[in-house]
Parts: structure tokens; C-alpha cells; sequence
């Protein structure tokens, strides 16, 4: 897409910091790290969001990801990592061409998520959710 | 494994409540969700992290992953979601069982992340640490 950033890198129009590249993935550096060594896997062809994505791409994305997380451990030895993929403004992804973040994580890297798990009013409104997603799946 | 969570919420042992579940894969709501509606898709064998997980089996579940988004983007007309997997005690991960985080986000949840993001101290820094983590990509 002519207006998307992640496309202009992958024509060479924006620079970026390359980790890897095959046919259908780039790899590159996050400009805004998490922490140092973090990184973004995207395909080449621009989709959007995971919703809206292939699955023999979001296969291969996903083969890719975990090669990276691995070479991460290998070269910076952390302890763990962050694989994070949000779709919408509203989850907060600023760019709008599908993107896995792999963020390495040290045990005492000072980093915490916002992780502020809230409580179900009872069970039942849990199962009432549970199934209404269930009957909208589709086959 | 005899003393995971997961692995006993597969086998029944301890309950759940279920959204989906295929030969390879079960889907169910976390229990503490960031957002009602927070789902778990973990494969039913036992593995972890995601560098020592098949590729075939890391494709299947990315792919039921983006089936539940659908889902919940239909049932419950949110506005996107996010997609998150953690490795490591390090980052977050609580059940050292395989697990993608489907998280529907709306306009106003009110919820943000602590998407803290530093800064490389120059350019060299970061094409250092691209540079050691390419040297170290697996074939």
C-alpha cells in the first residue's frame, strides 16, 4: 500500500535496521525498543489485520518469529521473550500492516506489562461470553 | 507433564470453560481476564517456550488464533484485540505451558499497556545487537 510505512521499508523507501529476510518476511529493528534487541517480523505483502491474513502466512510468520526468539537467546542470552501482535488502534498498534513484536526479556530487565487482570462478575457471565464466541466461530 | 495446569485442564482433571477444541488444540477463557472476554488457545500435547515448539504445531495454533479473533470480533463487536505470547517467568508467562493471549480490546476499555519504549544510545547500538542476533540465525 502506497501510504503504509512497513511497505515503504519493504521497498527500500524508509530505511530500517535489517535482521533477516526471506521471500515473504522481513525482519528489522523496533526504533522504539521495549528493550534493546527488540524486534519486528512482518510480511512483505501487506496485510492487515490478523483477522484479514492468510494462514499459510501467518504460518510462515509465525515459523519465522519463532527463529528469531531463538537467535535472540543464542546472541543476547536472555531469560524469556515478549511475542505480541495487536490489531487496531485501539489495542495499541501504530502501524497498520500486520507485525509480530519479539521482545527479549531479562530476569531483571525492569520492564512489567500493565497486567491488570479483572474479575468476571460470576461464572455465568464468563459462559455467556464463552458461548456467544463459540457460536460465532466459523467452521 | 504430570504437574502443569494446562496439561490438567486438558485432561479434565481441572475444569474449564471452553470456547473451542480440535484434535491438536483447546481454547478457553482466562480466568483473570485484562479485558471480559480474554481467551487462551494452548495445544493440547505439552510444549514450551515457543523456540523449542514444532513449526507444524506453532502454524495450527496461529491459525485457530486468528479464528477465535474472528469470533470474538463477531460475537462481541470489538474493535480489535491483542495477540500475546509469553516465554519465561521474565516476561510475564504464569503457566509454563504454551499459551497465546486472545485479548479483545474496545475504543474505550480503558486499558493501556506499559509500552514503555526506550531509546538506542546511537545508531551503532542497535546494528550491533541486529548484527549479533543475524550471526546467530539457525538456517
Amino acid at each position: 500500500m502506497s501510504d503504509c510505512i512497513f511497505c515503504k521499508i519493504v521497498a527500500g523507501e524508509i530505511p530500517c535496521t535489517r535482521v533477516y529476510e526471506d521471500d515473504q518476511t522481513l525482519v528489522f529493528m523496533d526504533i522504539g525498543p521495549i528493550i534493546k534487541g527488540h524486534m519486528l517480523v512482518i510480511p512483505k505483502q501487506h496485510h492487515d489485520p490478523i483477522t484479514e491474513t492468510p494462514d499459510d502466512v501467518l504460518g510462515h510468520l509465525i515459523a519465522v518469529v519463532k527463529k528469531i526468539a531463538a537467535a535472540q537467546k543464542k546472541a543476547l542470552k536472555c531469560d524469556g521473550c515478549n511475542i505480541i501482535q495487536n490489531n487496531g488502534v485501539c489495542s495499541g498498534q501504530a502501524v497498520p500492516h500486520l507485525h509480530f513484536h519479539v521482545i527479549p526479556r531479562f530476569e531483571k530487565d525492569g520492564h512489567t506489562w500493565n497486567w491488570a487482570a479483572k474479575k468476571y462478575d460470576d461464572m455465568q457471565e464468563m459462559k455467556q461470553l464463552a458461548e456467544a464466541v463459540a457460536s460465532a466461530l466459523t467452521p
